[in-house]
Formats: C-alpha cells, sequence, structure tokens
C-alpha cells in the first residue's frame, strides 16, 4: 500500500483540520475514535474515485472526510449499543468515558460530517450522504431485532451488511464521482464497485473474527461469538449443521461468554459444515464484480489502484 | 389555538405517514415519542413561514415534519444523556426499552429528518438542517461541559438554549422561507423571529419548572434542579445572593436530588435576588424582537398567527 502514501498524508491532514479548535476534552474522544490505525479504506476511496473521473483537487480531499467521520460516529454508537470490548486493540470509548459521551460526541461527528458534505453545494451529494445514514441506522436497527429474534440466515445477514457496511463503502466511491461531475453510468459503476467491495470487506472481517492472529486484529478472537453476531460462516452453519450441532451453536450464540473451548467447537463447527470456505468463495465473487464494475473506465493507473485496493481487502489479514 | 386546527390535523397526518411501513417495534418507539402530546410548535412555523411568503401546498405539510423528528431525535438522546426522569407526562423512552434503543431510534429519526429534508432539492435548505444538527449537538456538548465544570453564567445559558433550542426553532422558519422561495431579507426576518422565539420559549420553559402546576407540565417540578441543570433564573440568583446562599444554591445544584425544602428555598433565592423576574422581563423582550422582525412583510391574517404563537409562547402555563 506504499504507493497511496501521498494520498494517506493529505488525508490525515483534513482530518485533523475540522478539529483542531474544539474544546480539549471533545477532541481528546475524537482524536481517540478517528486516530486509532484506521485503514482510511473510505476516504481513499473517494479520493480514487474522484481521480478516475478527472479530478484530483483539494475539494476531493475535503470531502473524502466525510465517509471517515460517518464511519467513527457509527462506531461509538454501535459499542454502546452492542457492548464492544476491544474496538482496534483499545477499548472503545464508551469504556473510558462512558455512555453519554460516546453518544454525544457520536452525534456531534454526525453532524459535522452531514454539515461538511452539504457545504459542497451540490444536492445528489448532500442527498446520498442523508440516505446513507439513514440506511446505516436502518442497518444497526435490523442487527438489534436480529439479535433479539435470534434469527440467523443468509438473507438477513446479507441486508445488515449491506445497510450497515456497503452502503457508506459505496457512497464513498460515489461521491467521489459526484464531485467530479461524472456521467450518470459512471457514478453508477463506482456505486457498484464499492457496494460489492463493502460486503467482501464485512465477509471477511467477520473470518477475521475466528481465524486471525490476535496481535494481527487488534481485538480479541471471537467478539463477535460473544456477541451473539450472526455472521456469514454461522449462517451456512445453522443451516448445515446436524440438529444436535446446531442447537448447541445456538445455544452458545444466545448466551454470549463463550469458554476457549467453545470457541474452538465453534471455529471447527464453520469449517466443517463449509461455513467457512463458503464465506471466503463469496469474497472472492464480490471482489471480482467489483474489479468488473470498474471497465466501463479505460485502463490507468488509478483504475489499477482501485483494483488493487479491492484484491487487497480480500487478502488482508487483520 | 383553535384558528390553527386545520394546519394540526394536516401535519399529524404527515408525521404519521413516514413510519407506517416499518417494523412494529421500532414504530411503537418512535410513536411513544413522537405521539406524546408535542405542541407542534416547530411544524407550525414551518408552515406559517412558507404561507407568509406565499406558499402552502403539500410540499410544505411534507418539509415541516423535519424539524419535529430532529426535535424528537433530540429528546431521546437528551434523556440518554442527561438522565431525565419524566418526559411530557411520562417516563422517557430510554426508561422503558433501555439506552441502546433510545440511541438507535434517535439515530434513525435523525437520518429520516436529514434524508427527507435533502428530498426537496434544494440546497439551501440541506445545508441549513445540516448546520442545525450541528448547532444541536454542539449544545449538547457545551451543557455537559458547563455541567461538569459548574459553570454558572448568563453567558454560558445563552450559548446552550442558542445552539440546543432556538437554533432549530429558527430553523424551523427558514425552511419554510426558502421553500418558498422567498428573498434573502425574508428568509433572514423570518430566521430572526424564529430565533428569538426560540430563546423566549426556553426562558419560559426553564422558569415554568420551578412555578407550573405540576399536573399541568407534565412532569416533577425540580426536575431542572434535580439535574443541577443551568437556568437564567439560576444565573442570576448565583451572581446576586450572598455568599452563604450562594454556596448553598451550588451545593444543592452539585448533589442533584434536592429535597422539598431545598427546592422551596431554591424557589424562594430565585425570586428574593430577582432572578425569575429578570427571565421574565428577557422572554418578553425577546417576543417583542420577534415580532418586530416580522415587520419586513406587509400586514396578514399569517402574520397575526405567526404574532400570536409568539405571545402564547410567553403566556403558557405548561
Amino acid at each position: 500500500m506504499d504507493s497511496f502514501k501521498g494520498d494517506f498524508e493529505r488525508i490525515e491532514q483534513v482530518l485533523n483540520r475540522h478539529f483542531s479548535s474544539h474544546d480539549p476534552f471533545i477532541n481528546k474522544v475524537i482524536q481517540y475514535i478517528l486516530f486509532a490505525e484506521g485503514k482510511r479504506l473510505r476516504p481513499l476511496l473517494t479520493v480514487f474515485s474522484a481521480r478516475l473521473c478527472g479530478k484530483s483537487d483539494d475539494a476531493v480531499y475535503n470531502l473524502s472526510v466525510v465517509p471517515e467521520y460517518l464511519h467513527a460516529a457509527s462506531l461509538l454508537h454501535d459499542d454502546v449499543v452492542d457492548g464492544g470490548k476491544m474496538r482496534r486493540g483499545r477499548p472503545p470509548a464508551y469504556k473510558i468515558w462512558g455512555n453519554k459521551t460516546a453518544v454525544l460526541v457520536g452525534d456531534f461527528l454526525f453532524a459535522k460530517a452531514i454539515d461538511l458534505a452539504s457545504r459542497f453545494g451540490i444536492i445528489s451529494i448532500a442527498r446520498t450522504i442523508a440516505e446513507t445514514v439513514a440506511l446505516m441506522s436502518e442497518g444497526e436497527i435490523v442487527q438489534l431485532l436480529q439479535m433479539e429474534s435470534q434469527r440467523f440466515d443468509e438473507e438477513t445477514y446479507m441486508e445488515i451488511i449491506y445497510k450497515k457496511t456497503a452502503s457508506l463503502i459505496s457512497t464513498s466511491c460515489r461521491i467521489g464521482a459526484l464531485l467530479a461531475g461524472a456521467r450518470e453510468d459512471k457514478v453508477k459503476a463506482l456505486g457498484e464497485y464499492g457496494l460489492y467491495l463493502g460486503q467482501a470487506f464485512q465477509i471477511i472481517d467477520d473470518i477475521l473474527d475466528y481465524t486471525a492472529e490476535p496481535e494481527e486484529l487488534g481485538k480479541a478472537l471471537g467478539t463477535d461469538l460473544a456477541e451473539g453476531k450472526l455472521t456469514l460462516p454461522v449462517a451456512v452453519a445453522i443451516k448445515k449443521a446436524s440438529k444436535n450441532d446446531r442447537e448447541r451453536l445456538l445455544k452458545i450464540l444466545r448466551e454470549g461468554e463463550p469458554s476457549h473451548e467453545e470457541f474452538v467447537w465453534v471455529s471447527d463447527i464453520l469449517i466443517n459444515t463449509g461455513g467457512t470456505d463458503y464465506a471466503r468463495r463469496q469474497a472472492r465473487a464480490l471482489i471480482r464484480s467489483a474489479c468488473k464494475a470498474l471497465e466501463v473506465f479505460s485502463e490507468s493507473k488509478t483504475r489499477e489502484s482501485l483494483r488493487e485496493l479491492a484484491w487487497f481487502v480480500l487478502d488482508r489479514r487483520k
């Protein structure tokens, strides 16, 4: 990813700029959530998408931080809602400063992002961002209801990751194209690229929670299992496992706080039922579709960077 | 207020419309917060402002619910943050369904409001809403910091009520004018009207917490005192009271959960230092300024309704 270094640096500069003047306490919380080894996938996508459509001035970098702020805001609220225990190798903000601060600073970041997005004077950008924020919050709600109703099917999983994750990643691409004044077919193509990429990103994220090296992942393994979270390998395992295994798996998901033995047993079931393999295949197919969506653009260094980013998402180890 | 009945009914219809198709559980929470005897001040202001600028079609009513959703969203989050005990005569949503649901449904309402506002295709409306959401969340943060730092001065109070309350009431007026395509000076005049009205509204709200009939107010008296909330009479009392009284007052504010005797003592101090009177005078002056701002418009029934609304805000008993 070294070839993206210049872009990374400019993105970091802009990310920092909007919060230098605020109250020191709020700043500290924002810094904590915003500058914790983020991958900056969303800003990079905005920058590359705009560049692919012929625009690469300061405005592009200014816009690129909007999805990153939205992402940070949603992490703050998600951790409060899900009771997450680790985030990027550290305790989540609500554990340090309490629910109130996490809710408020999340609201503030949401608001700042929407405010920033509206300043470009392009109604299609404001609308896309607004729609995405609505989808993201619907996704959180679907997830909450899914957990309460103990539904663990693939369709619900795909709905949740579309709304919670892929919609914002798709929007990161779309707004870059919209800022560049790209034609409708190009905006659409980049939106599709982002949608496939975003789905693959989340599927891989969920697989890593069972299979990564903990020190690389930055959080304890099995967090999703402890939270009873629906992931793709789990959906497959519940469908394919024997009646006894399915019941044990559902029980572990429902009760939370699995023992190490239970975690190992679940990891084995996910592999033995073909759940993990199936999820990897799905992610790979999505990455292929993402790259295919880029074919409306002629060959260029930037198109190559977007492809590279897509395969990087598939192959990452953390 | 009987003359506004037709407008009220159309507003209620639109408020209901956007949530009929959603999950029953989410709907229940939204209904609970949205249909709890709201005064509908904000939608009425949008409708009257648009009408004063010559527009009164369906679009006006559709837009008018945007500030009401934002208001409901902020109540949901504020109650979580402030630990409020009663809201419109009932326990707040977080007390019934928990913090998680209150945060999520608040996010959802925020998002829906922003999404709706962006659909009118008018960038100035999208921008105004986005800026207001940012101000509102800043207001919550200033209030949190004020409570922690125990500052109780009038300047901080005015900053908080401007950001938390008056900005949205001002915006309710502005967006009506913007939708009607009004000239800049008319948009500005209605924005000023709303700003003065909004400040007066909050000052009166705060006075009522010490002086209303509890059954009319819909919540226990002294809620603000129990939360250690800065209000205008309190700011004056802290400045004017004797050293001993000031220290006792600060102690009660800091500790929360005042006894009945303490509540009566504080109410007396607010009156004896002239705090309550000063606040009433300020509110009255603001209402006068609000009405004066309307003078760029020629005399009409709608202008009269806006004046009537302003004096109603000043004289209300709950």
